[in-house]
């Protein structure tokens, strides 16, 4: 099974688009090293809020511009983009601290949400503004200024599991103190 | 700006998996034309019951298996996967009837879950019944036998948008008729 796994040709993309944002840089750097974890969580914190309210433009190559004929009547979309400001050597790593916090025990790069894995292809639902021709409006998506797009879905209730969802207590930690003011 | 985009060089992905699954064959070979509509639809419920009770296995690279730590702590996960079995030519289409309907007005590929699109990186978020070492068991998935891993994350609750979905009378009409026996 291992050299079944070897022999998959490696899968080439071509980007259809790229992310016109007034942000610039990600979130990990904005909490770098020799903080305080009360001082790391604040940026961080404040990265996130600002992202959330933040506009951005979703560009598409003209040349795909009738791909998107229906997209405007879906209230969300996913948005699949590259992170391409992650250094190449950063996909090799295998656990991390979840958001680079050393109070959350390691976990293995699957089992969180780091931009920084094998193949970082981003997956991101997010409400849908407007469309205009080849440019769509989101709010709230992550991605920095230049990234480019790989995809664009239209988010719909098949995504969501009707059955609860379970998550361990070091996410279900980030979430509540996300959400905390 | 066409310029621009067209400038971003492409991506390359390395498979870290593949999926073993008694579903061999994609859900649209099972309705080719030739059908009349009635047919097609029972066949394609009929597939789309026997994809929701499969459970088939998500084998990663050894290589790799130290980055699933702690995903067994998710009652969900996110599965991307490539459709292999996709004829390379089919990526250049613009706009399909959904699920290959006549009766379905034309939508442009990013409107639609079409797996034929540009760039066919699948998104399936899906339970996950157990994990092995380096294999996941998980249900639901409809990734024929064979299709390259590209990545696996969290499902949390992060990713379901809080306000109310709003789709396309298209759409509802595909869950509804899917749903009904």
């Amino acid at each position: 099974m291992e050299t079944e796994i070897s022999k998959i040709p490696p899968i080439r993309l071509t980007p259809v688009g790229l992310v016109r944002s007034e942000i610039k840089t990600p979130m990990l750097s904005a909490g770098k090293s020799g903080l305080s974890l009360t001082e790391r969580m604040d940026k961080i914190k404040a990265y996130h809020r600002k992202v959330e309210e933040t506009v951005c433009q979703v560009i598409i190559h003209p040349r795909w511009e009738a791909l998107l004929d229906g997209i405007e009547d879906f209230s969300h979309i996913l948005v699949l983009y590259w992170p391409h400001l992650i250094e190449p050597e950063r996909r090799n790593l295998k656990r991390v601290h979840p958001m680079g916090r050393k109070d959350l025990p390691l976990k293995g790069i699957f089992a969180t949400c780091s931009p920084a894995r094998p193949n970082p292809v981003l997956v991101s639902p997010v409400p849908l503004m407007a469309r205009k021709e080849n440019i769509l409006e989101v709010k709230g998506l992550e991605a920095v200024d230049g990234s480019p797009i790989i995809d664009i879905k239209p988010y719909s209730k098949g995504y969501i599991p009707a059955e609860d969802l379970k998550m361990p207590e070091w996410m279900e930690k980030i979430h509540r103190e996300l959400e905390s003011t």
